[in-house]
């Protein structure tokens, strides 16, 4: 299974309630599991995003796409991908790819997405500065993922 | 069309995300429903819920049933019907019914929600005194639909 | 933390998108929840549902009760317990309780669903004529749980 | 209210199940509100959507792109723009924003999809030969939006 440096994976079961009257995944569903893999992700690297909200600090999302190439059925087992791609003070953006587990060679969907640290007030955080921890995890894992 | 005294009915339009891989709407999807006929309701009666939340009150479910009879599909319009029909200080009881807008003889589903009144630390909170206004509205609606 | 006889569990973590402006996660979930242990219930009694859709089997819900007691949050871990407790040629009755992991006796809600099996027509089928195997898994697992 | 040729817009309501615990719209829902869209500019186009897949085709989504630009929240009044701005034989891309109904300058998000005509057995359908209506239909409002 392709997992190169600083590809973070977290599996999951697709949910009867996440199929739609097509018989697949609904779309918006990969969506979900992007933030879950980022959760995941998170946690992984030493500051669950729970704590990071205790801290005050949000991280909203200001950009998304993804690209559908297979869909997904109830049941399956998905491995869900993602990586720090670049970070700057008050950005930070993530890229992600779903694959089937028992085909891994199926991609489902890859996509990417974008975010603003902010206080709670919802105006941009300087990360370097209130969370200066989680600020150096970043740089470190998007240097590995060969971003920045 | 039934709406005897004291129904309160909002309609709907069943959205592709809803259904699920039965082609019928997934069962949760409901409850959801049933939150919005509350919210018309309380907007309907002159206190919106999102101003009751902005005095400090909160209105969680305790109790839920929901009893399925027909299924709804994509595009269907559904009417759901809702009523106050027990209320005391701390608590507040509600009944549904959904039914398809086309053929309102065809019933969906029936069912109950049971309520308490709680303020921002989710204590049980005196609606009678925190306030009277919807406390009263509440009483006279209960008292339409022949509850108390 | 408790598990008598006939309770299966399965754990899961709370999604953000499970939560609500309130904080916890959204009352309607909780459902969902239910559904998830029970496609693991059947996957451990060695008859995946999705197997069973595949035989031309369907068990929509036709009763749904919840009582809320305690909210969940994002992040936490959640353990679902279900049981059959009530089977017949055409129904099957489950029941629930969800729990905190790390404060097993922290009891998030209680709840039961009621299933009728149909076919693809939507008709009730008989579970013993269509597939023996389950009925019997089925009828075994209730006695194991004092029911019938 | 901004609204230039080609455009057409919808009304919806935000509901509590789609909010998360930063108090706003959780952010996968405005896909959900695309889709809801999407149908309504196909009812108003003459060819709702749900009798499309009764013909047997199906319109499944291959790119997606979000911009964020401001949260809504519960009970907001917000209003769905969509077009269609290109088609070919087998894909249709359109584009949408989300407003505050009361606010129309505030912008909550921009967007686009772009779907593939499928059969049932989920390979490409050319649509000018099997529902040439709805092909010409597509193309005059593309026209309209001044794409192509």
């Amino acid at each position: 299974m392709r997992q190169p440096d600083g590809w973070f994976s977290t599996t999951l079961r697709v949910r009867y309630q996440e199929t739609d009257g097509m018989g697949v995944v609904y779309h918006a569903n990969y969506v979900t599991w992007f933030e879950l893999a980022r959760t995941e992700w998170t946690r992984a690297n030493g500051f669950p995003y729970s704590e990071i909200e205790q801290r005050g600090l949000y991280l909203p999302v200001v950009d998304l796409s993804v690209q559908y190439k297979h869909p997904a059925r109830y049941d399956d087992e998905v491995i869900v991908f993602c990586r720090p791609v670049a970070i700057t003070e008050v950005r930070l953006k993530f890229e992600y790819e779903a694959r089937l587990k028992n085909e891994p060679d199926k991609l489902l969907v890859t996509g990417h997405s974008e975010h603003v640290w902010v206080g709670k007030d919802w105006r941009p955080a300087r990360l370097r500065k209130m969370a200066p921890d989680v600020y150096e995890t970043l740089v470190n894992s998007v240097q590995k993922a060969g971003g920045m």
